[in-house]
């Protein structure tokens, strides 16, 4: 059994290469922009500036097949099981992302704080929990 | 362009219906049974009662054309974009679930408070935002 998803966006994003990323998003990540798929702007509609949302990614870089991790990649961290961790490599690589709206002009979201590298798709956005 | 997600695992709960399922975790869910799927199991090695930890699921019933909604369908509510709701029904419909572990017994993991109901598809486990 399995379910597809569709990217409603992608990120634009400074960063280029996952080994540049920082781990988590308030290590000094850059503003990213979040840009949506025309057909989905509807359920765009009541974004704002200033709120917090979580954004759901696909991790397209990341290996499925790991089910325990160095966490942080640093080999004195002992191996963990990927369930424990913020690991991208994992069964089904969905990635969290806590940030801020800064600005909304139109089917661009610009966001505060986002870790995901340039192309990544998005598959949702939540209010945060 | 698409992508596929695998269940690794299901909720095991008393709530057949997604009527009946409150709206957010915290107002009355049952306690409920993660049970995963053998294969994943190393990577739940370390998950441990009292954890905190994000589920994320697959919501199975929901509709998935669906961009504007009356918040907790409540007809009074005026309608909104679903990227501003937790509601179900959303192009990707994937919850969210902030939890905390209660047992951990071989591939069946206790929690409280989950609101989703009984067969529900797991994609993945990770620590609390």
């Amino acid at each position: 059994m399995s379910f597809d998803v569709t990217p409603i966006g992608q990120v634009e994003s400074p960063l280029a290469d996952p080994a540049e990323a920082p781990k988590q998003g308030h290590e000094g990540s850059p503003a990213a922009w979040l840009v949506f798929e025309p057909p989905v702007l509807d359920g765009l509609a009541d974004i704002r500036p200033g709120d917090r949302v979580v954004v759901l990614t696909w991790l397209h870089r990341a290996r499925r097949d790991v089910l325990r991790v160095h966490p942080r990649d640093d080999p004195a961290n002992p191996e963990t099981g990927v369930f424990s961790t913020r690991s991208a490599d994992r069964p089904n690589p969905i990635g969290l992302h806590p940030v801020q709206v800064v600005e909304v002009d139109g089917r661009r979201v610009r966001v505060a704080n986002l870790e995901a590298v340039d192309g990544t798709p998005i598959l949702d956005v939540k209010p945060h929990l």
